[in-house]
């Protein structure tokens, strides 16, 4: 930000490629204006706006669930789609990429929304009951369905970000939907090596089994299997896999929306119970949605509690140190679970 | 950690392969009793174990620079090197490494050390003057090429923790040298790039000259270059390089040595007026010690400052969202830059 308050940098967010480590960044001049991006230059934020009666504050909203009669942008709202008012990525960025010597870049095409996950200013996704939380997993899918179907755009990124240290920047518990002109180096990563991993069928599948016979799993409900990875990156790391073997979120019925909201719900629960409600990352993998075959391929939902601070090996090196064996993370976990018989209607 | 305070899993740490990312995992359980390594139960300290005078509170000493006369572990020394108390690698972890379905793992066969930079509790790096400096990248030097010599170990990784927000588990500056018996994910993603680009030369080669055309140069001096990459993953990332294309530290002649320690200083120092003593990961990428041929690679330091949460946008896909243009941070650092003659022994 220069002095003036001015941004400098390109007016439209850029997706600039390193030629050093092949990683790609997004340059968004314009989300150095969301409130507390700048450390020390804490924004007072007097009212939420997420909170019921103060929809003005948003961009006017995209869609919404549970509002029975009223206009938009009103109250009465269950769950409400907005566009994020600091975009990342956006439709009006254009197409056409660059490449001047190792300077290799394109507009971050694409599109960056919010869907506020409830009226609740303190109702995080752990603290739903089934029926809340499958609205919740539905909206999801509704938007990535959206998105999925589109052309141009290769990955729909769900992700929640729990807390101010977990990088969320409004405490009003949100989702954010990234839509992306790439495939991603996380899922590129994930594709090769359920593509290497091929001819042995799907590692997650197999990942699945192994957590059970090394007691790393954390619950299980007819749809789904929560465990915490053999070689989780850090400690309480949670992997939660639809059993039925699918490469495409775009693709889930009642049965795996049901079992995702109930295996996400107990598990948040069980983690806030262990760590007093620690800050924590959640996003969503699915396969690219680029028509191409990624049969092989497995979505799942990770989830990562902010507990630890990755330092400079982790940056240095792309591994992590963990510190808490898989094996008593998941032992802590699953004493923490609340036992829940499962809806009839599952 | 187990209620009675035993700490279960491999008494020894071991390096686990995620199926589903392909990436590696330190388990090293151990390290959860460093202080303040598990949230919320931060331990008191009363002494510094880094200071003069509490020689005894670290585990004997491999090597220090400066003491005249006088026993080991004794004060009076400039430069400390201990063995870390709580290692993420060590010599006995052995090195058998075993396959059970997708549960792949290895020893964390290798070496973890401590460098305390100074005497001084509060004086970093960037604290720093050419000559004290420059002794301190000569150290790091020498320990670089113990390790880079010795069968069997693949990368010898050198970082600095600056402040606790960065991973630093005490406050005194130090270095810690980490030795792995593989390559890294990042060191390979690096070297697959340097390879791919080979035909048109160096990208880090090309990419100083880039950054000179935009105005992205931070400093530089006759042997070494400082500059905000074009794809920076965060604002007031910076990129040191040696001028003269080399893939190795350890071969380093005095002329590498005395810009290396001249440009990171005044670096650290534009920075730390910039934004107040941020903390930074600072760390040295050199070609694998692995006895391959990479000529191709082009060895340097990087240094990233933690004023930016990273988020679950950054874990799930790989890529970063970067709020400040390059070229306005290199502008703003230059502007904090103190200029200083060069020794005239450079």
């Amino acid at each position: 930000m220069t002095e003036n308050g001015a941004h400098s940098g390109p007016a439209l967010p850029e997706i600039r490629r390193d030629p050093v480590t092949g990683a790609w960044s997004i340059l968004a001049v314009g989300r150095s204006r969301r409130p507390g991006a700048v450390p020390g230059k804490a924004t007072v934020e007097p009212l939420c706006p997420f909170c019921p009666g103060n929809e003005s504050l948003t961009p006017p909203e995209i869609w919404a669930e549970g509002r029975e009669g009223g206009p938009p942008d009103s109250p009465g709202w269950k769950i409400r789609v907005v566009p994020n008012l600091y975009p990342a990525l956006m439709p009006e960025a254009g197409t056409r990429g660059w490449r001047r010597g190792t300077r290799v870049g394109r507009p971050a095409y694409g599109d960056h929304e919010v869907i506020i996950n409830s009226p609740g200013h303190d109702r995080s996704l752990g603290d739903m009951g089934q029926e809340e939380a499958v609205g919740l997993m539905h909206a999801y899918l509704r938007r990535y369905r959206h998105f999925a179907s589109q052309p141009r755009l290769k990955q729909v990124q769900i992700i929640i970000n729990h807390k101010k240290e977990a990088g969320a920047s409004l405490d009003h518990p949100h989702t954010q939907v990234f839509v992306l002109p790439v495939v991603t180096r996380a899922v590129a990563d994930e594709l090769r090596e359920a593509r290497r991993h091929d001819g042995k069928g799907c590692p997650l599948c197999a990942a699945v089994l192994e957590a059970s016979e090394d007691g790393r799993v954390v619950l299980e409900n007819e749809a789904w299997t929560a465990f915490v990875p053999y070689a989780s990156c850090a400690p309480f790391e949670v992997r939660f896999v639809p059993r039925r073997h699918n490469p495409d979120f775009a693709t889930s019925d009642e049965n795996d929306i049901g079992g995702m909201a109930d295996v996400l719900t107990r598990t948040l629960k069980a983690l806030s119970t262990q760590l007093n409600n620690p800050p924590y990352n959640l996003w969503i993998h699915s396969a690219p949605c680029d028509g191409k075959d990624h049969a092989y391929y497995h979505w799942h939902v990770e989830m990562v509690p902010r507990i630890i601070v990755s330092a400079g090996f982790e940056l240095a090196t792309g591994m992590y140190i963990n510190i808490l064996s898989p094996e008593e993370a998941a032992r802590q976990l699953r004493e923490a679970v609340i036992t829940r018989a499962l809806p009839a209607k599952m």
